[in-house]
């Protein structure tokens, strides 16, 4: 029995036929869905002019703020699905973690999690459900406006949301993060098992709240072994996930370089499984054992090359995601910030034209 | 007929016989040679006294005391390789270009290269014969001491360089040299064909003067999809490579996040592969067919791991690579600055305790 609230728009069946969840149900319409990481925010006009003057993650936890810029790219390119406008630790910050986004920069905390003590001091703040009303609201405006265009709900998966807590801030290979999945594995585990069950109540209040779906961005899982990936990681995005399995949303699990771990990524419990632009998605479904749906996976950079190049690259990226039952057209990562936002309306209606069925 | 001094190591036998070389080439003999990537500086006590006062790249261009740098790990830790210390922004700094090297960021240009007229200045320098002056004789000194210790050469390959000079220092996803190979193609192929020029007179001088292979480093080609690479990168990585074949000396090539582009490194004209972390040795090996002789690939972070994690970590990279002809051990990627370099010591005296044979 699904704990969906009876007006859930998977439920009510506003969302349950659009392209997205259809192909994130692994099954292949009429044209492929597309929408872009990253597309609430960053590149628009309109967004900086919002934003401006507040913080990022002040604008997070107004809901009229973060719902008003979630549809912005909706309205703007016709995209298949809203995702909503946060940011990964927002939960780390409601749950009273002294984190912030520098500008330029990225999170940093007031003081980095290093030592069994520090773990010990973390694990003694919770995320209340009171505290995640803001996230709610902001949910429920944007689903009010989306009528049958399906929002998408996010989290940060725990191995990254560890690694931020244990760096302190961005990291070029999260080698600290690293070191002490291997120097203190009793400490990780505690770690990873609270930033799991932080990512988990983050998620759950977003699908409940209305959205269709939800993602679970593992940014920095490609910077692991395999091996490290498949016995200190993997169990944490598990636990994440399994604990909104209940919920019937399709689930998607993304990182950046995950190409040799995205069949480990997918058995965590996702329905979908995102790929980078480094593996093509022929590549990447050859090992995902081909009945798996896909995400992805233009290369950012194509977007500042002139069209015919540009046009060119997702064609062939839409001819690779046929290897795949079903196949969500996206970026291989995040709208980079100097986006000319035109470019992204083009590409949306150059993959709906090119149809699904027969791309 | 080889171009080689009748002094050099490879035709006087004094490191032909090497377990280096000899893995190098494809054999497997009784012990599997070990050298670490950025062994020379970074985390040894004796480097970090020398270098106190002096600014990174004059270090690089001070003879006697690259040399010093370039044998204190050999000295320390016993390893089968010495590295010449060196910067793959050395060559251009020599060819006149303005670059420093920030600590803790790394290099930065003077003026980044954007513009086609921007690379046509570029073009305008070129690194003469009497600039690589002190590189030649930093390598004699180092080889009248090693003995029959070889001596490993390396340069930047062309795209790497190319990034740093389009980027105009460190950047994450060197989106701004990716987005000109596509914007303004012409302008990419002036700047890689003179970057893949520059790349192979440094590592010519580098073989001539007495060392005994060559190592291609393309650290940001990992950030390249797979048809990029083929397309707009290998060629250059092929022209640099052609352009110090006729040495004879043993070719190696290496960047970090390679997984899916490993073959075609290997077939720009290498004749070993490195590897990083995230792939085991042995799918890297499966890729490239099973014939190419593997280098690497401990990941960095377990250096700072209890000794029986790390332990039996070593033990793993060794048994992956027997699906290689022959394998050189190394880490995934460069010496972390905190490594304790005793840790060094002892992965050494395992590895040639393991055997190479019966690994």
């Amino acid at each position: 029995m699904s704990t969906l609230p009876q007006t859930h728009p998977l439920l009510d069946g506003r969302t349950a036929s659009s392209p997205l969840v259809r192909a994130y149900r692994g099954e292949r319409g009429s044209t492929t869905p597309v929408w872009f990481m990253r597309q609430a925010g960053r590149s628009l006009p309109e967004y900086r002019s919002l934003r401006e003057g507040v913080a990022m993650l002040d604008s997070c936890l107004d809901p009229a703020m973060a719902s008003e810029i979630t549809l912005q790219p909706v309205r703007r390119h016709g995209v298949d699905a809203a995702i909503f406008f946060s940011d990964i630790v927002i939960p780390l910050r409601l749950a009273g973690v002294d984190v912030e986004i520098v500008p330029g920069r990225g999170p940093v905390l007031g003081r980095p999690v290093r030592t069994a003590a520090d773990v010990a001091r973390l694990r003694e703040l919770t995320l209340e459900p009171e505290a995640l009303e803001p996230i709610r609201q902001g949910i429920a405006a944007t689903v009010a406006e989306l009528g049958s265009t399906p929002l998408i709900g996010f989290a940060g998966a725990p191995f990254t949301l560890a690694a931020y807590l244990v760096e302190g801030g961005p990291s070029k290979d999260h080698l600290g993060a690293r070191a002490m999945m291997h120097a203190d594995p009793d400490s990780w585990r505690d770690l990873m098992e609270w930033a799991a069950d932080i990512s988990a109540a983050f998620l759950r209040a977003q699908i409940l709240a209305g959205a269709s779906a939800g993602q679970l961005f593992d940014s920095w899982a490609g910077s692991l072994s395999p091996t490290d990936y498949g016995t200190s990681v993997q169990w944490a995005s598990a636990r994440a996930l399994a604990a909104v399995a209940d919920l019937g949303a399709p689930l998607v699990h993304f990182g950046v370089g995950t190409g040799e771990i995205l069949a480990a990524m997918r058995d965590a419990g996702a329905d979908v499984v995102g790929v980078d632009w480094r593996t093509t998605l022929e590549e990447a479904s050859r090992r995902l054992g081909g009945d798996t749906p896909v995400q992805g996976n233009l290369d950012p950079a194509l977007l500042s090359a002139p069209w015919p190049v540009l046009e060119s690259a997702v064609l062939a990226v839409l001819k690779s995601g046929r290897a795949a039952p079903s196949h969500v057209f996206n970026l291989g990562h995040g709208v980079p910030p100097d986006t000319d936002p035109d470019v992204l309306t083009r590409i949306v209606a150059l993959v709906h034209e090119a149809g699904g069925d027969s791309a």
